[in-house]
């Protein structure tokens, strides 16, 4: 989660506007696909190179152009010098750490979201920058790596027919970035059952590691609130622009959008405070616990040490020769009987006690 | 509560405005029934087929269509396309779990409000989803089961004639949502009885079940909170609209609402203030038991520690015979006596020490 | 203080707008005085029935028409009627739990502040709602019980000749709402000195009574909180208001009347930080103590535990006569003078060691 | 501090603008100077008479009017009544407990400030409440007690020659307020060192004196607090204020005021932090110091209790004549060697398991 | 760290607008440098007299002018003289604990920001004051050491052929401050490494000694937060401001950067959250450890009292000959070896207890 902590150093000393990918080192081959489609029509295309997808710009169908892999700065250049786009844009998108962000860049609009899923055996909560640029006629999206949420979109393009709606650039885009934000509460209902999960256990028994588990979702619910707080800016900005590119028919669907950032971000906000709330539970499983060893230790040791003085009184060596005032317990015939008649009433009486004060 | 946590993921990868009941699973069958009036007269119709209601659309009379359950996808969705309702406000409409809210759709107003209430035998606070959409002479009301609370409103209806105020239907939308909010009223009054007497029966004596207890109730107050914030802005949103669906007399009525709503946020606050006063007082006495605890152990165990070392003293088992100085205690005629004079001046003056620290 | 949970259910399935008397059950009769005056003249009327307060609205005099009992609805329903108060605003007078508020009522001004006291042998925390409604040349006020607050205005009023400030209706009802809020500055000060005697106690010895009465101040500071933050939001609404019955003359004291207000509310959330601060000292004080009570039980035990357990080798039956090595200390002439000397220097260097560790 | 607390109940039942002292019961002689000056000439003017200075307010030069005392209500209302001051800022001005302020009298301005200091052999910190009230060329100051904050305004009045400057009254107001403020920063400095060495003190060895000090700056911390946030919204005010008293070329002083004031609140609030720190920082040391007396008689306790019951086994009085499996310990010859060794053997046992735990 | 808070009280008493240096004492000879540059051209000069870089303010070229060192307010002083700068504008600049700030100053933009690092041999956090004024054609940054950070800047200028977006003043003003801005994110990658180690080291072992590092990255975030917050006002200020200085080529930069200041910010929000739990962990630890010892000691005294009671049972001295009742056990052949059974049952029975409580 180091890339949490902003801007990557190794730029420090560079031209802003400088497209240079800062994030994760990366080897794999970057991919290109293109949907291309109009309402009754629709074909994939795999580029080789990137001067392939140059035709797409002013085609009239509507295309959808997905870069994966996004640490080949030379390839996210070239593309963005074709479709006009502003370098300072183009240094956003190389940037995988970069805040979610909304830009109206006159002919074309620009969105930064962050997809969010557990990956790997111990559900790791991981992110993956998307980048959306808009124009007219077309729809780019950069991702880090080939990822299948965004597919779901691709089939019901598919599926779709005609696609009257999606002819609107516009609504393509608020599909794609809808995708991911409804992937959101797939993540926040697992988070949630985790949640539930923990205080029960917790509840029963405060484990200490229950608390390495409240420190993971704190760190991963840190991580969602970063992650999502700057998309209630960037998507009250999509709505708020007045773009030419955003049609009237798709403005609903953007208030609906906002609607679920923040409902996500509500969710965000309680699993927080619920979290909070589960720390607080550990601790007071925590000082009942110290109590019951509390409790133990002092009826043990306030029946036993009493009793540990009469019986040390009886072992004492007073001389019961030389008066009759020495000791004379030791010589009764019932002295013994006496000794543990006194002692059972002593504990028995300190049981009471204790069971008074509702100890026991 | 599962249903806290925002959207199902059983929606995933539909398209927006597919009108998909979310909610628990339900069998029970829709019920229709319309409450159909002018100034004088009133009848009330139950509805066979859902094409039935269609009529009480254009009619003079103002019409109220209300729609007991909503996992029937296939019914609200053949009334919301006859009288004329987006496909979005739809699809919010049979997702149980929607967050409150208000929107303008120019030809009608729509809202979502929940219904809380207390039910079963342990008391769990439950919410039901309503939805209420008016045009200008027909109000649709959408709930997930039959329930008793509007009908208060039918029976006002009934009682007042002629009814001059509810021939505006933005009057009745009012009315219904005014039920609605009310009844917060006596959710909170309840629950403001369970904090006062669990709070008495923390301050008397902390126990575990009351540390249960106040989690339930933390727990109830999220919910609360989750579903009567955003009626805040969705109810200043209606005071707010321009629509000409609202009538310059109802206008004081919706401030009215807008400050219930606002007492009601107020009330839900003040009880999670007070039930966190509520975990600190539990905190406050079980550290006091503690204190009691060991100032009993202190008390023992720094009363006949010291006793049983003199005892054991008189236990050692040094020769007499040998030397005066050797325990020449051990043959004073009186040194039995003696040591239980020591012992208990020791075991008095710890005692009076312990007083005057005011352990005892 | 149930009443500040809202309203009250027993107005469940009314009409908005009956006024319907909601608070404590009263059953004295209702007491109507009018003061009726001009810049000169003054005269006290007592009145008998409710019919006989209609002729003051249209006189030249301003007439002060005070209302003590809101329990009979029909009364106030009456007086509203012949005044032209909005039936909303009449509801509002005669439910006792409504929070402060202000109203612009084009013909009338309308206003619900709270008269809080100390009362009783226990001096609880009271409120008392107080409505002034005014016109022209009358203002209105409706109180719960016969209160001696507002008699310092009457008297004001009566030793103020002429009268050239009151003959402004807005003036009249600036002097009794600010009457009020003056009082809050005494209940204030009785407060703050609770609160410093408190702090004191607590910080010399802190008690378990100390506990209760910061869980009683803290009630009465939410209780403060509930009745005078929403008063500060009507008296702004008060100095905002573009009504013709708000003369440009008394609006300086409007302003000021705003800065009394917030001046209240600071100090109400000074005193909240201050009890927030006491608790902490408590539990410092707990901590404390809990602290001196394990140094004693450490320092006894440290002590006599191992001088126990010396006695205790001392009393050991080895065979002394089998071999020399088997306990020769017994018979040595000072064995037991050695032993108080070891037990001595044993239990002298844990005492200095202990006060080295400042527990003594 | 009882005067933190608002107004006083003195004054209830007085008609608002009545000009009545409000604040610690003084007798000192009420002390007026007036500095009079152009830009070239200045005199000092002592006044036997209030009736003295009537004569500047219409003089060409610029006359600085400073009132000492303001118990003496007759005076302040005499100079208010001939500089035309409104009724209800004498009102204010002779309250010493009002909050700061600032208000635009069309033909004066008017603003409140305190001036804060330690005093006294113990650094009591306290406010004095300084009014200014200045016109087209006139400038009146009002303060509780003749002090020096002021008077470097005066030195440096007459070391700049010639006063182009402040030939203008918003300047020499201006100046004032500077003065005061910055003296803010002297006091915030002093407090500043004491928390420093508190924190110190505390990260040492946190003593019970230390929590009496932390409480005491915490109070230091809530009346600055209530000292100088009011002050923000008055210096915004008057930076804002559109009055012809105002000249262009003393907004850019008035602005950096204004930074001066928000620079003061900001360092309270880190100080406020720094201060909950301290509170943190001493419960840590005391939980830390708990857990070393609970180590200390762990340690003790179980290294000493097994051996002691060693011990206590072979002080029994088994008959070892009776069989040889009756203690047959007891009749070695190098039993008690062999008892020492198995009682030095736990002990080292014990010590090295506690070394581990790293008790030790 | 004292130059955090506030304004040096040497200057009290000195005229606003009085160039006076406030700040750590220093003795370097000032330097200054000028980088002047047109598209193709740049040369470096060194300044010997103040004077010499009068002549850079109206040259066609673009000059860089950057004082080291701001101790000597004379320098300062002459050149904002010639440059005309306000002498409010030059008070702050040699003012090294100025707040960050932008203003329009009409004729030329200023902006102070600080420059943050870890220096010397135990990264103590310190920050440098910043200013940078610029005009048409020319900027002037003032520092109080010669520093490196700015040499960034010198050498991308160097690089850049043809300096075409150089030429706009604003640019290179812009550049400037990104690069401090820039540099926060190394200071801020540091810091998060560290508390990432220190949260480690918590969760394996709370130690005294991770308390004073907790203390110290505290320390260190409140100093950057006071640093950083006011500089998102001034860039935003920046970024609003009317100015013909600032040319829309550069706003999308300007915007760019305000970004990089929120995040700076929110990652610092982030670290003080993330250090409050730091807190809670050593805490957790503390009172986990704490419970540890009770533990321990509970379970030795719990076992060997109740048995060392045993023991001195048979230690005591009843007289076995009087009556058979008389500790008869004594005389039982297999009696020693019962008392053993006995004493590890019991001893077996306790732990077998203890494991079932969890306690082992």
């Amino acid at each position: 989660m180091a890339r949490l902590y902003g801007r990557d150093s190794r730029k420090k000393g560079m031209m802003p506007g400088s497209v240079v990918y800062v994030g994760k080192e990366r080897t794999e081959p970057i991919d290109i696909t293109v949907t291309d489609y109009t309402a009754n029509e629709l074909r994939d295309v795999t580029v080789e190179n990137v001067e392939d997808v140059f035709g797409f710009r002013d085609s009239d169908s509507i295309s959808w152009i997905n870069v994966s892999g996004i640490h080949d700065a030379v390839v996210v250049q070239k593309i963005g010098e074709h479709f006009g786009i502003h370098p300072l844009v183009l240094e956003d998108i190389v940037n995988a750490g970069h805040r979610p962000k909304f830009e109206d860049g006159t002919d074309y609009l620009f969105a930064i979201i962050k997809m969010l899923d557990f990956t790997g055996s111990d559900d790791t909560l991981t992110s993956e920058q998307v980048s959306v640029v808009w124009g007219e006629s077309w729809v780019i999206t950069f991702q880090e790596l080939p990822g299948d949420v965004l597919d779901s979109v691709r089939q019901r393009l598919r599926r779709t027919i005609p696609r009257v709606r999606f002819m609107d650039s516009d609504y393509l885009a608020y599909a794609l970035l809808d995708t991911i934000v409804d992937h959101y509460f797939m993540v926040l209902e697992q988070l949630g059952e985790r949640i539930e999960l923990l205080e029960d256990d917790i509840a029963e028994r405060p484990a200490e590691s229950s608390l390495a588990t409240i420190r993971e979702i704190k760190h991963q619910l840190v991580f969602m609130r970063k992650v999502i707080w700057p998309l209630r800016e960037a998507v009250a900005g999509l709505d708020r622009t007045e773009s030419r590119l955003l049609h009237s028919a798709t403005r609903p669907y953007l208030r609906d959008l906002y609607e679920h950032v923040i409902q996500v971000i509500d969710t965000v906000e309680t699993f927080r405070d619920m979290v909070g709330g589960l720390l607080d539970l550990y601790h007071t499983g925590v000082s009942n616990r110290m109590n019951e060893i509390m409790k133990v230790l002092t009826i043990f040791a306030s029946i036993f040490i009493p009793l540990g003085f009469l019986a040390g009184v009886y072992g004492m060596n007073f001389d019961t020769g030389i008066s009759d005032l020495n000791m004379p317990e030791l010589t009764l015939p019932f002295g013994y009987i006496l000794f543990w008649g006194i002692a059972i009433a002593i504990a028995g009486g300190l049981l009471w006690y204790f069971r008074r004060q509702k100890w026991l």
